[in-house]
């Protein structure tokens, strides 16, 4: 059994009316989803706006996110940032503030050598000495973690566990487990089939929203019921289309802001928010799927 | 239930010793893999040299591949050329032999506009009048099937029944299945995820060489056996990447003629054989893998 | 000096009314292009339809190409083809028939290790024994020739002469006149540019519209007039965008078929001619150009 | 004539032994290359160090360019950022600080919407009011400038003047010069051509490090010499691909310090510096090339 397993929501960053972290909101966010079942979080990262974010939020955030957690479920913090310096420093606080596991982009924006994407993550690494995952997002960093990458970056850095594989090469999952790796799949659309050749769990942006859904295919497939989690997979992915339809952050932040009753704010600029149309569509559209208004449990906690 | 659903193997173009189609040793290969509980055949695909056939190889195969079959599985047959005119020609043929659907590639080499190959497609399907299967292979084609493109090709092509998807775009079954579409994903490492996100079946070249590890994954899905179902992938998959490792035609055709005892003789240049010493060690670690001589009970059929 | 510079064209292949290479017209397109001064052809390359045509077709352009010529200009004919057999057979044929050289594409469809494709070119050139080029067009092959490959090819093939570069990457020209190839540039919008960084001349379709543009910016770079020279490449840049914004072959074809007052026949399906508003569309803004109307004072050769 | 025009220089963001911004060790690089006669420079950029910089050093590097330019030539400053806010900020600063024009990258890390990326513009440019030059740089991120995007970027933005075009398309360089843009190439390796099609002049790293060479391409330009002005081109194009070979960003900054006999300090990592063996073989190599130490006749300026 993989110790970082089952579904793990890429929460998002509620912003505040002047733009900024909103802790109180997050924690409502969170705490949605623990009551939900989840069996964990990545925080910080591509759904919860990664690289926009400054240190000093970045820092909060994982402070906020093992404080309401208080060990209940698995917090994967995002420490990715441009330089080494800047990542190790997210690092050591993360690791201070109590989270399970680090996760990090690759550098990006300068294409880097294999041997420096190595030295960044041993560093990283090492100054929060807790379980690593990469993460593979090439589309946002340009750098394909290959298995002759990983394999580099395995023999370099003893932290590293697993990854977040969110590249479209989906045979690649083999390629993980093989070497020993937890995957967590980053397409909330094929958790079930990734689960089928050896992926450990699934960390994506849409489970956030509505995590009983995956929490539901998780369970059918902890069960070996293969009708129900199919007819469950089936049911998530057109929630994960829908968001893709209209834009990650702008949908994501819409419809929790919705469901829950509570305002999580916008995505922060360039990213825009839905329009008003499109926000009446995208929520009708969801309510048609069941996801729709749930109130907060929580609101007095 | 889908029309053609299942295991179709991708079969091999056995060449004699002249380097032309050997059409006995043909035969013996599709019986083996008959006899082996297959559902099907895509027959000269890629994995059959395609576009490396002459035409009139391509008419021979299409009329040994009936007379062959007798009905008794579903033969779908590549019409794939360089011009509209050769292509619509090998249709008419496959169609007057008796096979039971075909299957084409979108025009290649020279890159086309969406009309062109809608109307590439038009003409080829109308004469053959058979169901029609596109071939998404953008590996060799330079052309992505995307789900718009294809929009435009179910709306002029009335013979359009399915794809075979070799893209690396997984995700995209969702889509097909949602246009009503039978999609046999391309990959033999992937047909149990894909069945379980809706493919009716999987069509590729390592399972000519050993159809009963996909007839294992096959009868464990019909039958709701996920753990049964896993570990058949799992066995299947270390074969497809043995063949990806030494190369596919080579490999397989290699292989086959170990694994047959007969002769199915070498790829056609410019792809090259194994060499003596990649034969040695394909046989051995497909040996280890329960890949080895079965004689042939059809041998005096 | 190079033995192969200047400006020539890529040579259209005129189709008769039964869709046959038509050999009539295919002299007074050359004729008209050796009149206006150019200094070779690339024959049946990717602008004469090279891998649509059959192999009898391809054999019949190449006695034609050398029939006409009668050695005034150089010949560089195209022998690629899906396999080594054929590639070589029409190799051997292009020598035989008194081509100057012979151009052949790499493998295309099937994705070839580098020693296949060394192999391939091997035998091919044999085949011809004359001077070689290479023809870098991934775009429709799917083979990036690197300066890597490249020095494979020159350290396995005697008659490595140059290559025609129709690749995105620009910088390489300074690699292929760094090894000693003759580098014709396969974009006749950068014949002036990629003369300045050491090319030999230049390959292309739309030249053989109107080969005086192309003359004027090879004899202004020969007299050193750069003033010249870059208003000769802006006019022709104005032609090569027309082609390509209406399609390669089909505008090829109409416009010649209307400049020189002859039926030079449509492009071969897949590929579409002209619909009736474009044919009248594209000559107005040729016209605007100069490009108008020649007759042929070839008439009655 | 162009406002922004020659060899401008992207110039190197030394850092001194702490691991920040050396502004002593930063003027005495841009007197250098004002002294060697460049016409400009590209600030904070890519070859700058970009995104690695904390915003408080971009804003005191542009203080320091325009103080030490004192308008002799033209600076122009990037201001992109992952948000929005950031690079308006940086933008406002940039234009305080008495700089010629600024330059942006488009939004990276996550991909954006057309109408997201000209909102992003936008505000950054009215938050300057200096002329606007967009940074086309795909390899980093991961947004090709296409003519289609320029078109609705020169609608929404008054203040678009121009583009440094980084990107392998050499082609639009055409597409830039027919929208009335000022086209700085961003390969040192061409610049010749690039001019002879209409751009109006270089941005790069490798002129930082010897800007005789890439003045004197531009004087023989100027003159229509061009004959010296390829040898001159050729020459240049040696020192690029010594950059390219051993690393932009460690080869710049090693070469500097030789040249200069100052300490213009290591890349910030990821980035990581030459080796000693590395440094010894890129230094050989430069002096080869006629890039030798040149002392600094600014040292007591």
């Amino acid at each position: 059994m993989a110790d970082f397993e089952g579904i793990l929501p890429a929460i998002a960053t509620p912003m505040g009316s002047d733009g900024r972290f909103d802790e109180a909101a997050f924690r409502e966010v969170m705490e949605f989803n623990i009551q939900a079942g989840v069996d964990g979080f990545w925080v910080a990262g591509g759904t919860g706006e990664s690289v926009l974010l400054d240190d000093d939020e970045n820092m909060a955030i994982a402070r906020a996110a093992a404080d309401q957690n208080r060990g209940r479920v698995k917090n994967i913090m995002h420490v990715g940032a441009a330089t080494t310096l800047r990542a190790a420093r997210l690092a050591e606080n993360a690791a201070a503030r109590g989270v399970e596991a680090i996760c990090c982009v690759p550098p990006f924006f300068y294409r880097q050598t294999d041997d420096n994407i190595v030295e960044h993550y041993r560093t990283v690494a090492a100054a929060a000495d807790l379980p690593l995952f990469v993460y593979n997002l090439p589309q946002s960093t340009g750098v394909e973690i290959t298995p002759e990458l990983m394999a580099k970056i395995q023999d370099g850095v003893p932290q590293l566990k697993g990854l977040k594989h969110s590249s479209i090469n989906f045979t690649n999952v083999y390629s993980w487990v093989d070497m020993g790796l937890e995957c967590l799949i980053g397409s909330s659309a094929l958790m079930l089939p990734a689960l089928t050749i050896g992926a450990s769990g699934c960390v994506d942006g849409p489970p956030n929203i509505a995590p009983e859904m995956w929490v539901e295919i998780w369970d059918a497939y902890q069960a070996g019921d293969l009708v129900r989690a199919e007819q469950a997979q089936r049911q998530a992915t057109r929630l994960t289309m829908l968001v893709r339809e209209f834009g990650m952050h702008a949908v994501i932040k819409g419809l929790l802001s919705y469901r829950l009753g509570i305002d999580v704010g916008d995505p922060r600029a360039p990213t825009q928010p839905l329009t008003a149309d499109q926000r009446e569509e995208v929520i009708a559209r969801a309510e048609a799927m069941g996801v729709g208004r749930v109130g907060l449990a929580v609101a007095d906690d």
